[in-house]
């Protein structure tokens, strides 16, 4: 997940391995959500530490010194040439590929529905977190609540709106970027990692999280169609 | 200004030079406000009848079927694949090109300003307007409203905010793509074209623009600094 050139960033192995790195069981629960509902599948090709795709090069958290309990050595002082480097290398071309997909498929009349999927940590910083399914929204919050409601009546998930965190957390920059300019409906979806530690379970949880996601996209079409 | 891919429309030679066609006098005022601002201008390569780039794929305005009181016989049913051809050879590289250009120097620690230069006819739709100089704001209304101030301070030009249009009439396309997102500051500017109808007019009118776009640049860095 640490491509050569940037080495192993001075983390330990265990560290390369922890959510502090990616988004335990998220890519497995996005490929068979992916899979149910015949939707593309875009995702990062690298370590959020190298540079975290879903955060602008002047944030932090793009290339962050430090995650949660953990100082990564090798983001510490990084060079604006360095800066610049990654964001060449990384956050350019995912977020032009995106976006060229996305201005295709509406150029051709279609309104495509954009879904980021995520996994945070059962326990941050100590604290054990109750939420285990949360929705959370950019400047259109329809989708969001609309899933939000479908998982309630389809699931027993502990699902909240806007947790474990919100937009004022600057985590929905690819909704920002990619579906809010063209007001194309959208959702950020933080599954908790604990609930999503195998293949076996996080292709359960797909399995849960699919009808749940076809649910709520038929309430916001009922709802385009009534305004 | 219309690629020969592209015909002449169904347009006759008049109608091509008018304004339905392009923002007269806009890119004349836009070279003259770089030079004097050092700032890095981008301007649009066609017509916006073939592309209008400050338009989602989308939105009608992209590729008109109708302009003020003309037809544009060449525009009147695109079809899916025509619509997605213009989009890839104009729009994409546009906004990508864009994209690179402000995501790079964001990663280099630098907060771009975007500001669009446009230019309206006096008379639309048989209705004279008053306005000479209109400031719209996207989301973020700080820079046009402090260029709105500098303008009637330092100018006797009939200044307004959100006028003749607004972001309600989806002009602030650029804006939301390349600015919001990032929280960068921008505006958009609409000058009466009978005001730049000369070179000399134009230059003229970047002459008084430049120290108004300075210091309205100054006061919302003076703004940052207090908050």
């Amino acid at each position: 997940m640490i491509p050569p050139r940037w080495g192993d960033l001075g983390l330990t192995e265990a560290q390369q391995l922890a959510h502090i790195a990616w988004d335990p069981g998220a890519l497995e629960v996005a490929r068979g959500l992916s899979r149910r509902l015949d939707a593309v599948l875009i995702h990062a090709p690298v370590s959020r530490l190298v540079y975290d795709c879903n955060r602008a090069p002047d944030m932090a958290g793009a290339m962050p010194a430090r995650s949660e309990v953990h100082d990564i050595p090798g983001n510490t002082d990084i060079s604006p040439a360095e800066r610049l480097a990654r964001t060449e290398a990384i956050y350019l071309p995912w977020t032009e590929g995106l976006h060229g997909l996305i201005a295709r498929r509406i150029a051709l009349g279609l309104r495509p529905v954009i879904v980021t999927i995520h996994s945070f940590t059962p326990v941050f910083n100590g604290k054990p977190r109750r939420v285990e399914f949360g929705v959370i929204n950019d400047a259109d919050a329809a989708l969001p609540v609309a899933i939000l409601n479908a998982a309630r009546k389809l699931t027993r998930l502990q699902a909240e709106l806007n947790a474990p965190y919100s937009a004022k957390d600057d985590v929905t920059h690819t909704l920002r970027v990619q579906a809010t300019p063209y007001g194309l409906p959208n959702a950020m979806l933080e599954i908790r990692n604990d609930l999503i530690a195998t293949a076996e379970a996080a292709d359960a949880m797909a399995d849960q999280l699919a009808p749940v996601l076809n649910m709520g996209l038929v309430e916001i079409q009922k709802q385009a169609k009534a305004s």
